[in-house]
């Protein structure tokens, strides 16, 4: 029997998440850009359980169900997906999720995300009925908990967790928000005041902002919570992508989003200092959202190696930082086989034509 | 009964490659950077059919064994694989990628590439043992036909070529130089006619440096046979990464290898114009090596699906050209849902700390 | 009689102001960066006669006399001072600014800036006796009003302007700060409010950021007399150097600064956007500090000239927009006589190894 | 009585060049860009006498007359000098020159330089004729060598030479053309015979590309002389921005020429490399063309300094390798006081919306 993600952070676990699934799902043929939505998991089941298998390999605790944007009325919207139910996509995420936990000590969490339904009426009890039957989905396939994730709007994601609480289940959310707070400017702090009101025993950011940005906008939440004298868990599933220059919007605001975004990849050592910076934040449920492959999500792992006490599988094959370069062929190799060469590094572009910032749209 | 591989081309017809193994198996946790050898053809069968089904997916009409670096030399040398044979790896590579081919209408090419062996003694029988003992795995195997690549040195291709050409079955062969030259300063066209001359019904250029740099080279070979006299089909399966400061050591000589080359890595829209100027250099065999994801190849099969008359099956979850952003909520996506506007882009890096150039070593 | 610097600007006049002295000095080879000391108003005055030339021929309304940093306490610790007095060089650079100002309809503004007895030992009294000393060279000299400028505290400033305002000549000040405020944490509002109260007509902002920034600060200081009920004119002379990264501490915490400024400093078309820019914020006294040469001075003037009814002497030599370039033997540079092309153009660096922005010290 | 320029040149001396004149003079509001003709020498002989003191001050062993583009067919096209005669500006031209000369151990050269007359017609009597009347003017003025600089046809330049050498004066020849050769074709290996063969005694590089691409193909041209066996003193006044995009068009090919090449300047730093570079390839006569200002011929002069035996008079204001600023008040700034900090620095350009390379015109 497996402990569940509250009794592994309460007991001072660092928790690593898995990475992102509809961009490189994208990227394998698999998922329509512009859509985003998760068919696969009913037409492409091998390739979603690949992908499982890669990040629960590469150390991830936690195996999202591939369900992002599945809600009925997202769905209907995109009109990319026709043959297939919402149910179906739902069950059958569920049930590759569990088939790959399996084959470690993953856990499953079903997630909900913003619907389009919010966005247009702002109507409570609608948005509640499509996170319920969700939610029912996940019960019927037994998940291990929930997370109510990619929120721009807190009073949406609040509504989230009220319906999730109903399961029982421990509850997880996670808004895309900058450090100005939420597309209401709810402040970051208040943000996380009122989720933990709502009753999510684990917070935090996800999505729309690189790792560095989601981590600062994380502390924000945290001292929130402080002044208000309430507790929870903290979580971050941030961009795989560099984006300093942009606003409130996250990357959907670059020039480079969404066939653009290769030069803005952060390297495996991006994410060790990220994983690091994370850590001492206090943040225990640390992971990826767009742009985290695998071996982004080893990183993480083996960055935090010490403090977990073991390595992923996938650590079997790399040498940490870098070390199996030692027996390199070529000298100029061989000598990158060590930590300082690549912390240190400033990776060129090798696109001499091409600026290093973009203008984001506002 | 699908067509050889020489009947297509004779007949005119484009043949797309697939792309690179190793380093988006090194990437999805499967293959040890520093020692690029495939034993997880054994090891992990699923992660390897898997990439072949995207590879195939996104239009490939030719599957490679997954042999990189499987010749016993090279296999003794990493030191990494020691439950397993050579044997044992080139076969399972071999059914492997023969099971995805005849999900489609793909062929299976066997591939045997540099060997320590030259590098260390260039003694000529040594080195054609170890191909002879490649090659019988293949024969063994049934593979459709052959391609000796990744070769510095045009005399240890030549004896490659020789080798195989004992088969019986097509033989294609490519190196990884730059325009000039191999390392021993052989032309391109010099080499093209001593690879033609061995035997190869197929040459060209693989690895190392970028698309176009590549097409450079095999326009280099092209005009060799031409004044030899000499005819052969035009191949070329070059690096997803932008390399333009490379000398001929290629991409092994930047600071970003192996580990940091994310912002280096190809757009689709890099690919397209790639493939673009290939066909316009009457190259037929047009695919990819390290850097080339899925979508890479896709992009090969949508630029050039007028010639070829068909779009690839994952071109099922892409938009041309960004047309599937047309719906998109936000108006700054929706006016991305145009060649113009991809075609013009000059994405930024998001790392104003970077240079945009390297230096290599030499 | 000219019209005095008040009665220009209560009458709704732009004053253009001149740009930096020590810096363009420092080039000419007759100041030594470091001690950025004023020396050569004795040694060279050819030197700085011909600048004070320039700046006037460019457009300037207002000379500075060339006493940066010639406080008796500054030119001891400097040290490179041994045989000239204080008195000399405050008195040798009135009469070069009044010479020049003289042939045409240009006002010399006396000035004084922060000193190294404020920062050693906050002594007003000292500190004040200082000021008190180089106003007594500028009153037997006759300027036509007095700019107390560069000072990192508000305070130090105040006590200059109370100082000044004993000559009863129109007094100006200017703080090197940024939007955050001055180095003791007081914001621009409050800055601008005591400097008011204190007795200064015009206030602003100097040198240390770019221009951009200046204005920015200076419309913070603009609300801060809003709110309370206060009146002055407004000022700003930044620098000629694109500071984007640089923290409160301006350009001295680059790593340029200050011998490898040259590729962050601004053209022509920089400054005429700048200028409109101080235009639309209220400022009517818009010039500038290190990094401007004389065409940098003239952009300014011809970006007003629709304001100001007139173009500047230098203004003979110089094509508006690059028109000049009408009848260039070459299409490619006629292709460039008109605004479009030099407003949009992005300049490159022609520096591919090196980065776009620093990281300032703190 | 001064040592002649062969005489220093014989004897194994440095010579110190001057820098640009016509994109200086530009930047003080005396030069029209576009036409860049020198009526400066007339109009504003103080502007013109300033500078040369300037480059004198800074190292310079020569001074070059203000005479370029002042031939009489160059002055009618540009049109706009109306009311003075080439004559009155080639011999005030002279008159600057000696007079500033005068103040030290400099040489005074009287400069010819391409015609519109050539570019038109080829024809060599009328060239002639041009190249005889600026010849007369510099006879007149008694100058102590001749320049023929500028040509971008080497042509062109044998012919200035023919003309200059009629005066029995030294000759020096430089052409304004990249290591590909001048713009019909000619290597700079046959350039320099050419122009060794009639009569230059001193031959070169000057303006339109940077220092080491300059230096490079002045190495080529002393290859040249060296297979003909022939003798020379070598030359070379590059520009002082970074080209490193550019084709044998030079800078006018970029799309930053003329108004926007700032970010292309070029340190103190860079020339010192430069001017090191220039002499381990045993160019004797260094000096620098547009883009060079004062401190870049100091620096030059600064680097030379061991091997010339002393420092010039503007080094009384600059502490080699920022030595001045051992003592200022932040210890940030202190750490720049060394040469190792200087040679290192990779400086940023502040405009991270801009690439580091521009696409040059063909």
């Amino acid at each position: 029997m497996k402990k569940g993600i509250l009794e592994r952070l309460d007991a001072g676990e660092v928790v690593i998440g898995d990475g992102g699934y509809v961009m490189q799902l994208e990227r394998r043929g698999y998922v329509k850009a512009g859509h985003w939505t998760p068919e696969a998991a009913v037409e492409h089941p091998d390739a979603v359980r690949q992908l499982h298998k890669e990040f629960l390999r590469a150390g991830a605790d936690v195996l999202e169900t591939f369900t992002f944007y599945s809600s009925d009325d997202k769905l209907e919207i995109s009109g990319n997906v026709t043959s297939i139910t919402g149910e179906q996509i739902n069950e059958a995420a569920c049930d590759l999720a569990r088939e790959v936990a399996n084959e470690g000590n993953a856990l499953v969490a079903g997630s909900v995300s913003q619907t389009p339904c919010y966005a247009n009426s702002r109507n409570e009890e609608e948005v509640k009925a499509i996170f319920k039957k969700q939610l029912d989905f996940f019960m019927k396939k037994d998940v291990d908990f929930l997370i109510a994730e990619f929120f721009s709007y807190v009073e949406e994601a609040v509504w989230a967790v009220q319906v999730l609480k109903t399961s029982g289940m421990p509850v997880a959310a996670t808004l895309c928000i900058s450090p100005e707070g939420d597309l209401n400017g709810v402040s970051p702090g208040d943000c996380a005041v009122r989720l933990v009101k709502a009753g999510a025993q684990i917070i935090g950011i996800n999505c729309h902002l690189d790792p560095l940005t989601c981590v600062r906008t994380v502390k924000l939440m945290k001292k929130g919570l402080e002044d208000a004298h309430l507790k929870a868990h903290l979580m971050v599933q941030p961009l795989g992508f560099h984006t300093p220059e942009c606003n409130h919007e996250g990357y959907l605001s670059l020039p480079e989003f969404p066939f653009a975004l290769e030069c803005r990849a952060m390297t495996r050592w991006d994410m060790q200092k990220y994983a690091r910076e994370a850590y001492n934040a206090g943040i225990r449920y640390i992971g990826g959202c767009c742009g985290f492959e695998p071996y982004h999500i080893r990183a993480l792992a083996e960055e935090l190696a010490p403090e977990r006490g073991f390595l992923p599988p996938a650590s079997q094959k790399h040498g940490l930082w870098g070390s199996a370069l030692a027996t390199h062929f070529k000298p100029c190799v061989r000598a990158k086989s060590k930590r300082e060469y690549w912390e240190n590094l400033r990776p060129a572009s090798g696109r001499p034509l091409c600026p290093s910032m973009a203008t984001p749209e506002d």
